[in-house]
């Protein structure tokens, strides 16, 4: 068994005994961005749950939490929201993968071609990453070119291209790939002057959200200067939404910096929490899209459009950007006030929506394991290094709940400190 | 608007509707595999459903066929199986895309290590695509090697190694693709030969269904051989059983020929319907599949597992490749005397369970398409050059019916031809 399960710091028995019988049967115990509540986890994690309502979520112990997690992201509008479950059920009545589309679709892709600023067409899949590969695929029809500049670091999909983790992955699947870093335009600059004549795309993520480290919003001087860059090289600059779909803002998250791309993933939240992922672009690659040939199974599949459809109009009725950043702030506020009250200089970094939990010269990240996991036994789901992600349904009444736990957490570590 | 409609040999006015709106919000009007509904097809030919129960479906005009598309594949026990769509509802009921894997998981994996002969362990994703690429990346970081023997035309998925229109594709990303000739075993050593030592992969088909051309059994001699072939260079045998799953033979589709692979590559109908993939594999495996890194937000969704769960205990108890077999036989009988009794000589070929419609002497498909066409119009879908999939709901009853529609179908191009 290569699961490295300390003695938990409360009992998880169910958990620990699904976990047994995952290590017979599944490589490691668990597997990709899963792996995370399996391994570098404070002792406390659950890594096996049971079910989910609104902001919270129970294990398989029958512990219930504050849900900060949201399925790392695509519970938008909290679990097992009424409408979009209504839309579900009245879907899967009559059919779900059909030997064809269903009108659907082009709902769907109407709805959001009116939703999004720079959206003049849609195409549909399951993953995220078919999303950014269908984007990287359509840039290169539209423009014979080889190269893709992406920031260091950044993760765009677990594609040969992208994943973070290079076993399996041959050299010349990276051959094509040139990184600059984020926010920094000389260095975007210098990949491009490398380059130039060869690129195909700009991949960017809103806003820098990799794991570990502080999140740091894009300045609209490096947005600019990657939107110029772009239209200077002919390379379509392709906007990794996959993780901020809907909470930043339904428009496009880059609209309050006057900033369009060509082409947007979106997946995650796009049908809180019903598989579905988004390619969305301009007039200008409409032919290339229709010349890459990309596909899937259940890429037509009309349930999954139906939550979608009714995911991004509650969205756009209620300002889902808006009122999970109310949320948000009203999280932050008290968590930093509750951190600095037991002693604690600690800060959620990043959109509110979607913050990263850091405390000061905390580089071993210590200090947020220890806070994670007290808060865990308060009633409170966070995450120790990578963001995590507020919901529409964290109320007032939530918030100040999941604030009075993390307050009993902070103290609970400000003793054993 | 590039979709080119010819006059409907009968009124399709909501399904025309529908596309003239695609044409505006999706690129081409239709994307991926969906596109073969919308061009290169029988006029008749509907491109939008509305429903499915059992084996029939509905268009968006309100025509009702026996359906041997079946999704292409994933409806293997019926449309809206009762006992999978219970399993669906209890599950939903409980949680769906949540912030770790269920315990559904972990049963899922019990159950294919328990039904499918090589597997001892699984690990789950969304798109056929996603088992397929795993199960190289796991071969290569298992190997060490690059390259990946495939027979040519083999479709394994939309991957930038695999896809059959390269729009998009850099040379960089096939470099490491070799092509041999299903069923041939000189062509198979010879491409083994030219790259010893640094083989990971050989992956196969249990059997060849490539488009517009007559289906091939595996000869055993060509399954021993690439066995044989990828023991004797240490690389992976991949059984790429995306579209042949729990059709032919639960166990794996090559059990009746005594040959195992290392790896089998699942998706299509293990959850009749519902997205998922899975890849299963021997313990040899076992350490490179927990070394890679593949995932996605909705691969660890509950609801799905469920399904799969519900899908293969009830193939197994009904023993789905052998009632499905004999539905297809059935079928294959009748459909057959009935072209010879109206003068066409007229084959289903490959497995019955997935029979490919071949007229003889019928190269540009004229034959195939007006014979398709007229079925639609007497209930029956059909497809004039890809494979086409018989599902458990097809009882005699059923198939009767379907041979009647394709009696009256031969009658009429008959009397046209």
């Amino acid at each position: 068994m290569s699961i490295v399960v300390e003695t938990p710091a409360w009992a998880l028995p169910r958990d620990q005994s699904v976990r047994a019988r995952a290590a017979a049967v599944v490589p490691g115990g668990m597997y990709g961005h899963m792996t995370a509540n399996a391994q570098n986890m404070p002792p406390s994690f659950p890594q096996f749950y049971d079910r989910g309502a609104g902001a919270y979520t129970w294990d398989v112990d029958g512990h219930r939490y504050v849900d900060f997690l949201c399925a790392f992201g695509p519970v938008l509008l909290g679990h097992r929201h009424e409408r979009v479950e209504a839309a579900v059920a009245a879907q899967a009545e009559r059919g779900d993968t059909l030997s064809g589309p269903s009108e659907r679709m082009v709902d769907l892709a109407e709805l959001l071609t009116e939703t999004v600023a720079h959206a003049d067409w849609a195409m549909f899949a399951k993953n995220g990453t078919d999303a950014t590969s269908a984007a990287v695929r359509v840039a290169r029809a539209a423009t014979g070119k080889r190269k893709l500049l992406k920031a260091s670091v950044a993760y765009h999909g677990a594609n040969d291209w992208f994943t973070p983790r290079t076993a399996g992955v041959t050299a010349e699947d990276r051959l094509n790939i040139v990184e600059f870093a984020y926010n920094d335009v000389a260095s975007l600059l210098e990949a491009v002057a490398e380059h130039t004549g060869d690129i195909a795309a700009i991949i960017v993520t809103p806003f820098r959200h990799d794991a570990f480290v502080e999140q740091e919003l894009a300045t609209a001087e490096f947005a600019r200067a990657v939107r110029e860059a772009a239209t200077r090289e002919g390379a379509a600059l392709i906007l990794d939404e996959v993780r901020t779909a809907l909470r930043l803002d339904v428009r496009g998250a880059w609209e309050h910096l006057g900033v369009r791309p060509d082409l947007t993933a979106f997946s995650k939240a796009l049908a809180n929490g019903h598989p579905v992922s988004a390619l969305v672009g301009v007039d200008a690659l409409r032919s290339a899209a229709a010349e890459v040939y990309v596909t899937g199974s259940f890429w037509f599949s009309a349930v999954p459009m139906a939550a979608a459809i009714a995911t991004i109009q509650e969205a756009v009725e209620i300002d889902a950007p808006a009122v999970i950043g109310r949320a948000g702030s009203r999280f932050k506020d008290g968590l930093e006030a509750a951190g600095r009250a037991a002693g604690f200089e600690v800060a959620l970094t990043g959109p509110v929506q979607m913050p990263m939990l850091n405390f000061a010269d905390d580089r071993d990240k210590k200090l947020a394991f220890a806070f994670t996991d007290a808060a865990l036994r308060h009633g409170v789901l966070l995450h120790p290094w990578h963001n995590m992600f507020v919901s529409a349904a964290h109320d007032d009444a939530v918030v100040d709940e999941a604030i009075a736990g993390v307050v009993a957490a902070f103290r609970e570590i400000a003793r054993t400190a």
